[in-house]
């Protein structure tokens, strides 16, 4: 395929996980009694990913993510060369899918104009510090890529890889939304800051930062404990 | 498979998918403490899918729903000539299914008479507009069938698209269970509307032309961004 | 393998379903704020089953249940002769657990003796009549059947059948257990139903005719419907 | 592959056990309205398995508890030589993962120092007792090992045991987090238990005896139902 409609993929797909993700977080995650809670929330941001994957696994890859692609780098497995036409399409499926929520959210009376953005400190959900919000990124990215890397080891089962990977975004988010509305995705992070302003995006560049790291470190790791000696 | 046969099943599957979603919401949503709640409503919408694929899959193609089989004919994938056949078999089973859930839901006492129909502005769930409702049934639909589109592309990992595609059904109800009572199928819709009459049918056009317009955007969007240069 | 260690397998599987179904039931799905609910206990019904027939499918064909070992002779599946060692196993499955459920429940205080049983009227969870409770046992357990035959039809994806006949479990569940705290399976509503006598027991007539009754049903629907014309 | 990076594997997918099974119960699962609950703490310790026995099961196999390491080796699976490296692997990877939790949780106000540490008792969830608290993590374990042995049986369908024993995982917690906050694994039970001290650290012993006898168990187990006459 072509770097161009490969780019596109990853527009749509970035797009379905930010739909999905903060979606599900701004129209659904709060309603008492009925509500989704964390357990719902993170369960949508891993099914954008195990779903996607499945549809343009075989296009582009998935991705999904600036942080992803370049772990992916780090550990051979992308080209470098590609990463911007890679990043430039996720953030701008991330800010189209941050309209369609605002869009859709202005339909209803009371919409707070939160977009499930990220943060620490007094913009963190539960009050966490900047530390424990750069820790918590940069430990979740290290094992995400790790886990990226090894499903989609060859010697890995073929075709489970989305189901491995989904799930570990859901497990990620299960552990960190109390810290930072969890992040591991600068995509994710910058469509809803984006158009919130203010402290969401004074606070954006720990969500480069912090998942980049990991990302990094992550595949290294990885690349160390799997190699034949 | 004859065309009769095939279309069996899809009654079959359509009439699971609304005993199964709708069953689910009407009986066991809402009960106190231990009710389902949205996110338990979203995964039965999605299990129907999941199930009732890897059972008639390999006959029918399991459908389920006159806005996939109108959006495969635009996609290629599916024959303009048996439309009729599928639709009109998916109608009935969702009627069916609406059938047997009133009547089990009337053997308590209490029952309102709802059958988790669809609708927008007073009929929402959470107030949301007419073009609220519209934006959201047309994108769901569309990214809907993105996905059935690319998890049954020959290039994707054999056997999984029955996950992919039911879980993509459970995420979309995450998001938008609040503004429409989530749709994205003409049938589903139908089915409860006919037995609840009153705003219910008089909204289901909005349901028909919606997920039909969405289906087919979807589906040429995917074979867009798929096709080698 | 022989007729007695297949028996074997399915006492230790129907013993799991048991335990995981009703001991989940007992011992947390209602506890106030953390517990599991409704949907907890349905994904535990079905994980039961999810995770048992990929450990013993390959030996005893995990059936877990007389309901489904009967439908599958209708369905042309399995041999009459050996129901009987099938059948008896799988009760006295249900029964072990019945009594590690107590014995562990008895363990705190408050413990209220009920073990999940299943009921009509009086003893339904919401107050169902015994015509809806027969009319829901009846149309799960032909679905259950009909998803089972098709799911380990030659033609369907291999190696699925257990997380789709698993899912179709916990969607079951999901519908129904304000009805009849849902059986769908008479080994499972006799163990609990034996241990705590009364009521439950002079019910439990009812969860081994509907379930037979629809699985026979469910089995042969399926092959009208697959067969080759 | 080198006997030490299988165990820094093993030390790594252990570290990840209990970052996503204990961080999510420490920092998720008791938030009002929002929070996790049993279920998502079920399902969080579950998907840790699920996703790295897709990310190193080609590498280690992926044991990640020494009583599955200690069972496998009762079941013929593997090699009694190789246990010190991969237990001692397990228990750094959890002891690391507790710091990591309690620096996390440290940043925000209100920590009470808890890490999820098990326990019978006065330090049971729902004060079960020392005899309930050893039946349950017995037969837990040892359901956990014959399912562990029944998936990776070459006679099971390939690739997709990590589903299986990871999704046994989540429903061992659903039945038992209420009687001990569900151990069936020392090296997890370990990790808190250290940091914490007190009473998590006076009854570790518990959950080093009652998972390997019930390991042992279940191993034997399987191999009597599963061997050819």
């Amino acid at each position: 395929m072509s770097l161009t409609k490969r780019s596109v993929a990853e527009l749509i797909g970035t797009f379905w996980l930010v739909l999905g993700g903060c979606g599900s977080a701004v129209l659904a995650a709060g309603i008492p009694d009925l509500g989704l809670g964390y357990l719902g929330v993170s369960f949508a941001f891993g099914l954008t990913v195990v779903t996607m994957a499945y549809a343009i696994g075989h296009i582009s890859g998935c991705h999904l993510n600036p942080a992803v692609s370049i772990g992916l780098v780090a550990g051979g497995r992308f080209k470098a060369s590609e990463l911007p036409h890679y990043i430039i399409a996720q953030v701008l499926g991330a800010i189209l899918a941050a309209l369609l929520i605002r869009t859709i959210a202005s339909g209803a009376e009371g919409f707070s104009g939160g977009l499930a953005s990220n943060g620490f400190g007094i913009h963190s959900p539960h009050g966490y510090s900047m530390m424990a919000a750069l820790v918590t990124e940069i430990a979740m990215t290290a094992m995400f890529l790790f886990i990226i890397m090894g499903a989609t080891d060859k010697r890995a089962p073929a075709g489970l890889a989305p189901l491995a990977i989904g799930f570990t975004l859901t497990l990620i988010h299960m552990i960190s939304i109390p810290v930072t509305n969890t992040s591991v995705n600068p995509a994710r992070s910058t469509g809803p800051a984006l158009l919130e302003g203010g402290i969401a995006l004074s606070q954006l560049w720990l969500f480069w930062l912090a998942p980049i790291i990991g990302a990094v470190i992550g595949a290294l790791l990885y690349n160390f404990v799997s190699k034949e000696d």
